[in-house]
């Protein structure tokens, strides 16, 4: 039996989101279709998305769940009158909080994530633009301003991930390439020059050889690059380093860009520029 | 009178966070503290984390307030030890929601924001290489596998929106800069010749004109490049040329990239390739 969630904000909907999939995660059992549904912050824009509702409710023939973070009464109340399991995040804890707080909430539309302080606007910038000039290990004379420096074999995830964290927390995480011109003479992997100097700030990626392989094989398919035996060399090598000169690392193959940023914060203790939006 | 806030999850606590500030953003006259303890994931972090609760709560002379998405039961007590003023997500909607679907919840931890499924990896790393790929026009000729082609001149915005499309959604976008070369004789901006074929992907980005500047500054201090005059014109000629050419905009200044990713994509009509983790 299908059953259908909507998430309703009248800012991007990702706070209602967030917090709609987190619940449902722990329903693994029952088949979800999940709908976000941002900007609802006119009448006529909830009086069509209660229509929406009431055809969808008559469609799975069960009521849709219905998880949102509008502020504004009027435009709630027309949500309301479709039909619909609400969870209610913010009346239920808004006056609770009121009470704590000793005053009244200002229930102003849309706040989380809207655009803040310059500062913060500034910090994401730059904090992108640095991961991009410091990507792949093509400049390094930035590494002294640098939070972080990822390293890892070609295609581990070090882009994503340093762009994940200059977005998300404004941190400057530049990334250097462990490549087989890292090679000692007797084949085990020595740390690059232009790293030795900033040894401290290196956090390693790792990777599952065989996921590595096929990533590697949609970019230069069936290459020596991509293969299985080159794969798996890289990344033994890579970890063996890491475990020499102690540097911490995380697995990619296990963990989301998310978590892998998230771990990597509390682990190297960064501290963030800002906080998520 | 100074509060403080405790976001605490087992996982990355990024819903916690989420909702919190959310919540907290509705006591603008409240100066409060945020917290974020993510992977509370065993009795002893509880044990300790409940310590500097305690104090901070004596430092504080009054109770912080406690927002967590924990699921384990033994864990939470631990932090429910604390004192603290208690935002308990779970346990207020998880009973009523196991009502509503006919089951009981797995009570798992930390779903959310884990790595999800094979594919949706695979979306993700690829959509941020093709923004990479395709940034600041670099190269055109995937054009006809993006989804979207942001435009705009120099450092309005293009490349952090095009980049948390791709993490976030998993949306291919292409960037391509509004630059002088596209003047016509009559000093207009006609369209770039590689956009011409694209032209019903493309959304345009402007950017208060100061704005602009400072920016700009900080990159090429006292250029023309960065000159208030400069700026003016360019700004100018690329939103009369949207005008012109009815493609939608969004204004950057006035914006968060997560509004103007959410809005652009309800805008367009994109279709997201995974949901946020």
């Amino acid at each position: 039996m299908k059953r259908t969630a909507f998430f309703i904000s009248d800012g991007t909907g990702i706070t209602a989101e967030s917090l709609g999939r987190s619940l449902l995660a722990q329903f693994s059992g029952v088949e979800i279709n999940m709908l976000t549904k941002p900007y609802i912050d006119t009448l006529e824009k909830a009086q069509a998305l209660a229509k929406i509702i009431e055809s969808t409710a008559a469609h799975d023939g069960q009521q849709p769940i219905i998880i949102d973070t509008i502020v504004d009464q009027q435009i709630r109340d027309e949500i309301r009158k479709a039909p619909g399991f609400k969870v209610d995040i913010f009346s239920t804890f808004l006056e609770p909080l009121e009470q704590e707080l000793g005053t009244r909430s200002s229930y102003s539309v849309g706040r989380t994530h809207s655009i803040g302080s310059d500062d913060v606007y500034m910090d994401r910038i730059h904090s992108v633009h640095f991961a991009l000039d410091n990507d792949d290990g093509a400049r390094t004379h930035q590494y002294d301003k640098a939070d972080i420096i990822l390293v890892g074999v070609s295609r581990c995830g070090k882009t994503p991930t340093s762009l994940y964290l200059a977005l998300q927390f404004g941190i400057r995480a530049a990334n250097y390439p462990l490549t087989e011109d890292d090679l000692d003479e007797d084949g085990t992997l020595k740390l690059p020059k232009a790293l030795v100097p900033h040894r401290r700030k290196l956090f390693g990626l790792t990777i599952d050889a065989r996921r590595l392989s096929a990533i590697r094989n949609e970019r230069r398919p069936n290459s020596r690059y991509s293969s299985m035996d080159q794969c798996l060399q890289e990344v033994e090598q890579a970890e063996a380093l890491y475990r020499i000169l102690h540097i911490p690392f995380i697995d990619t193959t296990r963990f989301s860009i998310e978590e892998i940023s998230t771990r990597m914060i509390a682990e190297a203790g960064l501290a963030r520029r800002f906080s998520p939006r």
